[in-house]
């Protein structure tokens, strides 16, 4: 798949990046919504056309005024559009006449207010396609470029002061959320380049946005915040482009928690999906998820580097055993790898200062102030022979004490300048020397965990990164033909068993003297469950039989059957009864496929019972995904152990259950719209060499029955 | 029990507060160990009296100096000891001869580096002992009490700037980290007044540093940091006392993982104790545990308001609806409630704001903005209506705008004035402003989940705070005669259920025949096991047979299992075969009693099989304690449901579950340090009103067999 290739992002060039600019409802004041945009592209001095449309005005903030959209000289690359909302739809109009691009709509009273609403937004939407105008918005806060002071925004935000150079972008749905970010990211000193708010995305959305900004060279790194994912074609092919062109993004997406996604449902206009899929999806492609907007920004400063280490392995130095330990306890949450010093390093080490602890974390102990050349020949140490691709350095006071930091500087700066191909992180309590360290190509953090976390996302980005160059996994879709309603149990796993997902072998018997032909021929013990499209949760009502030994328990078993379906479910259509072989000693799991609203068929495996039901242990993935990827889904499950030999079980076939997780996702894909919804519970799963079966599978079709 | 009342830590005043400091091996070079504290005082005016001591010099930074400790005009309430390790030992011996109460000793070169300095801290402790001198270190960095400018530290850390007038008490087991939490305060503008380090702990260990600031009026919120806790009893009276006092305290305990255990036994003289145990204390105390240092100091920085709130409720404010879905999720993972506003609060601010969104998170939207009066209003009403007792308002740029903040500062003055009561936090981006909210009472954090994560901590400490009102419940301790060798299994059910702890109807038969009478008598289907003091672990052996249905089966079961034994354990005492009823459709529980070397001994309750053993879920606390409080543990496991009526069983009875688990502590208290462990293992629970029986038990005792 080469999702990204099939879009061109840089059709929104016109909407981030024009060269003449309309402004539809522009103010003389340079505060109110329609003037802030002028007052900042002026102050700022955008370097294009500038087109104030007001009809009551001859200028407004000193550039000549046109009447109508009809008066402009030219067709502008963009438009600004902050008038009422009969208005705007009016205008959208006359500027998709006019020859005009795109549409950055402020306009608010659309589908984020009622229905009415949404059926103006509709209007505007349509007036917008017959011209083929892109817009943005509209309830949106605009966006704003600062490397060609484009400032198409009427945010409060730079009263705090303007953009500082740099290469972050931000993508956003929230307006307010979105100029937050900026916000947070002058405080901290982040050059953050470009900010897109979507608003109701009645036409460009999230993901189209993150494409632009993957393919510009405008941005190196990516914030985005999402409520929701509305459209999947053009989202995936942002992840996967931006991942190619190795730009990571770090995605706060609200909506976490119960409390949370009620949250986001009542908020505007905005759809939560469900957010385990979103999960699913972003792992997949690597997107690092932040917790917390503190914890975005961290992430973004320590990607500013570009540098994405392949191998997972961070060494650290430290002034303070207690803080090597706590970093320890961080880098285990983070899943951040300590591996050892080489031992000759270590005894190398240990002949310097006796009592330090060289393993890693390297302890230097606070032996180092009173020599502090120490601290150099102890950081080239882990550089050199630690050879880590990340290296954090706990160096606290040190760093800025008036008696230590003047002379540890340029020491840092040195072992640095011979190793500049490493992450160079440390953690120290200096404000007033940040900036220095951070000229000599150093990562400055005050909490040491923060810290951990950051190096952990670009480890978990450089192995997206990595990943991205392999030839994907080509995944051959079975043929399949789904049948006009909802198929038996028997036609399900038939359907299945055809498409790579075995079942237990079985037979249908429509009466009992056939029934016991066909577990002589399986052998006993067998099962028996009543057959009937109608009944598709069996055991509900007593519809399945164990542990029957021979002959005259098949026949008895088969009246008890269709007596009970008789009861529970009298206009239900029977075919008889299934006769099963029972299966001992196999590890239950749960296979499934749901159709996300957004992102199609998604797999699921777990195990049985109380994993799934009360534990939630599942694994997600959207499909169609190969075998390797299914057993690194199986792996990650909290339960894994079961499989894998544990209270003394024999090891599971966990590679035929992956097989058959890939099988049932490529004939999820393969089985089109149409399917909605696949349940494979009980799958057995034998021990190694010996396969797995379907015990039973429901297979539900969009529309019922 | 009154575990704090137990102590006197106001012993260590002389340490802390001391009128008159002597410095062994005191230097007139203010940058040196022996220099420094003395240039400390000196700078910052201590106002006792101050003794160099040194034989080689007349004055000392212009003070006189003294010869030897003999020349001293008095005995000092405290002295600094910084001279080598044998002349250490010396001189604590020559400060408790001289009648010196406390020593501190900075020195290194003892146990942390190898069994030799073990013997001379030991020689050390003896010389304190036997003059009653209190002795904090050695290998420590000392400590300062600001409040009387009494600085016995060779930190560096003054340099970056004088502590901040305060009531934050800081006591560490690490120098290092101490100062560096010390220094981090500083950088956030925090007040913290004592700082106290405990280093090697050969006398004052962190319990009693922490117990002292537990009682002192300098402290009103204290930030521990612990890598292992040597002894238990000062530090429960310690925790006990600053729960009862209202003084939160937030403990950085490392060593969490696996990887950061091991660090932690690597660094020098420390001990970590099993992590999941000293967890269980700290929650029994309501200690809050800090996993970074920032979120250290968040909750000290929340907990100088001193108002711990005891309804959990927190009311949101936000002008960003994503900032409010993103506060939802920050609250459910801190475990905060967020209570709906009133139906007839959120119709009003409807009508003010039609498009709002006022259940909770209250959205005012950007409308505001443009007229701030509103911010009031809904501030008001969220304090007023909804009745939160911590409010989070999430006013981002619009705090410190420069169009909207000198109007919003005195408006949030005003609503907090009217509500001193309540916990006020802002999450807003404006540096600039942050001292002038902080002076109108304001709590202001930038990121909105860490402010989140700060309410949650004050929600915990006002629980604490409400159960230490509470009577203590009390815990009759049953009479226990553990038997001089390890019980069989019959003896050790009869122990256990002499204490309340009962176990399935069963009897020691020692033949056949009194087994099928037996088992007659108890009624079918009944379970068989091989009874011998020899053989602790049955199921290993296959000495345990279950669905015994009649007398034939018990004869032919007797003889199964004696040959069993004969076969696997031929050395094994054979006391015959234990016949009990077999319960079906009971819940599996383990209990378990294991001895802490730290706390004593420890009660753990899980569900049977995998949840004890792949997924880990189970619920410790330290023993005795009461029906309900086992009750709270037994629902704290995720497996829970299965209790609860999950997936269509039977309520199971907990409260006869509860009442023997907190049987099973008072047992292991009263059975006293001769138990080493117990294992209840099924704990069969049967449904609601049937009780609960335990169907195997090993004890164990100290020493083996």
């Amino acid at each position: 798949m080469t999702l990204g290739a099939a879009h061109s992002f840089a059709a929104l060039d016109a909407l981030v990046r024009p060269r003449s600019v309309a402004v539809i409802g522009a103010s003389d004041e340079a505060a109110r919504i329609g003037g802030r945009p002028i007052a900042y592209m002026l102050g700022q001095k955008f370097q294009g056309d500038l087109w104030p449309v007001n009809p009551r005005r001859p200028t407004v903030q000193g550039l000549k005024s046109f009447a109508s959209v009809g008066d402009l000289p030219a067709a502008p690359d963009v438009a600004i559009v902050a008038v009422p909302v009969d208005l705007a739809i009016q205008a959208v109009d006359d500027l998709g006449a006019k020859g005009c691009r795109a549409v950055i709509c402020f306009t608010a009273g659309f589908a984020e207010v009622d229905e009415a609403g949404e059926a103006k937004q509709a209007l505007l939407t349509a007036a917008a396609r017959k011209h083929g105008v892109r817009l943005l918005g509209p309830n949106c806060l605009g966006l704003f470029n600062a490397g060609v002071n484009f400032y198409a925004t009427f945010s409060a935000s730079f009263e705090k002061g303007w953009p500082i150079p740099g290469r972050i972008g931000i993508a956003s749905q929230s307006g307010a959320y979105g100029t937050h970010v900026f916000a947070a990211s002058l405080d901290r000193g982040l050059g953050t380049n470009v900010c897109i708010t979507t608003g109701n995305e009645a036409d460009v959305a999230l993901g189209e946005v993150i494409g632009w900004m993957a393919q510009a060279p405008e941005v190196d790194v990516i914030c985005a915040y999402a409520e929701g994912i509305r459209e999947s074609e053009k989202f995936l092919g942002a992840l996967e482009l931006a991942r190619a062109n190795r730009k990571p993004i770090v995605m706060m997406k609200v909506g976490r928690s119960a409390l949370g996604g009620a949250a986001a449902k009542s908020h505007t206009a905005s759809i939560a999906g469900d957010d385990t899929v979103t999960q699913a999806v972003l792992d997949e492609f690597g997107v690092v998820r932040a917790r917390t907007t503190e914890e975005m920004l961290d992430i973004a400063y320590a990607a500013t580097k570009r540098i994405y280490p392949v191998r997972n392995a961070m060494g650290v130095l430290t002034v303070s055993g207690g803080a090597g330990v706590l970093i320890s306890d961080a880098a285990a949450d983070a899943g951040v790898e300590m591996p050892p010093m080489p031992e000759e390093a270590q005894a190398k080490l240990r002949a310097l200062i006796p009592f330090c602890a060289p393993r890693n974390p390297v302890d230097c102990t606070a032996q180092v102030t009173n020599e502090l050349s120490l601290i150099r020949t102890f950081t080239e140490s882990v550089a050199k022979d630690g050879d880590y691709p990340a290296i954090l350095a706990f160096w606290s006071q040190v760093a800025g004490g008036t008696s230590t930091g003047p002379k540890l500087q340029p020491m840092m700066q040195a072992v640095r300048a011979d190793y500049p191909d490493r992450l160079w992180v440390m953690s120290m309590l200096a404000p007033q020397k940040v900036k220095e360290y951070e000229a000599d190509g150093w990562l400055c953090f005050e909490d040491p965990s923060r810290a951990v976390n950051a190096i952990g996302a670009m480890f978990r980005y450089g192995a997206a990164f990595a990943r991205a160059e392999q030839p994907a996994p080509s995944v051959p879709l079975p043929k399949v033909t789904l049948p006009a309603t909802t198929p038996s149990e028997a036609a399900a796993k038939a359907l299945l068993a055809a498409a790579g997902v075995p079942a237990v072998p079985e037979a249908a018997c429509p009466d009992a003297e056939a029934a016991v032909a066909a577990a002589e021929k399986i052998g006993y013990p067998v099962v028996l469950k009543i057959l009937s499209p109608d009944i598709l949760h069996k055991s509900e009502i007593g519809g399945v039989l164990l542990d029957i030994a021979d002959a005259a328990a098949v026949r008895a078993g088969f009246a008890t059957l269709l007596e009970r379906a008789k009861h529970h479910a009298p206009t239900a259509r029977i075919e008889g009864v299934l006769v099963a072989k029972q299966i001992k000693g196999a590890v239950e799991m749960a296979l499934g496929i749901v159709r996300d609203p957004v992102f199609g068929p998604v797999a699921m495996v777990g195990l049985g019972g109380i994993f799934i039901e009360i534990l939630k242990d599942v694994c997600l993935r959207r499909c169609p995904f190969d075998a390797t990827e299914a057993e690194r889904m199986i792996r990650s499950l909290k339960g894994f152990p079961l499989l894998d030999g544990a209270r003394g079980r024999p090891r599971a076939d966990v590679a035929a259950l992956a097989k058959s997780l890939s099988a049932l996702s490529a004939f999820a894909v393969a089985a089109g719209p149409k399917l909605a919804s696949i349940d494979v519970n009980p799958m057995l799963v034998l021990p190694e060499g010996q396969g797995c079966y379907a015990a039973d599978a429901v297979i539900e079709l969009e529309g019922g029955h």
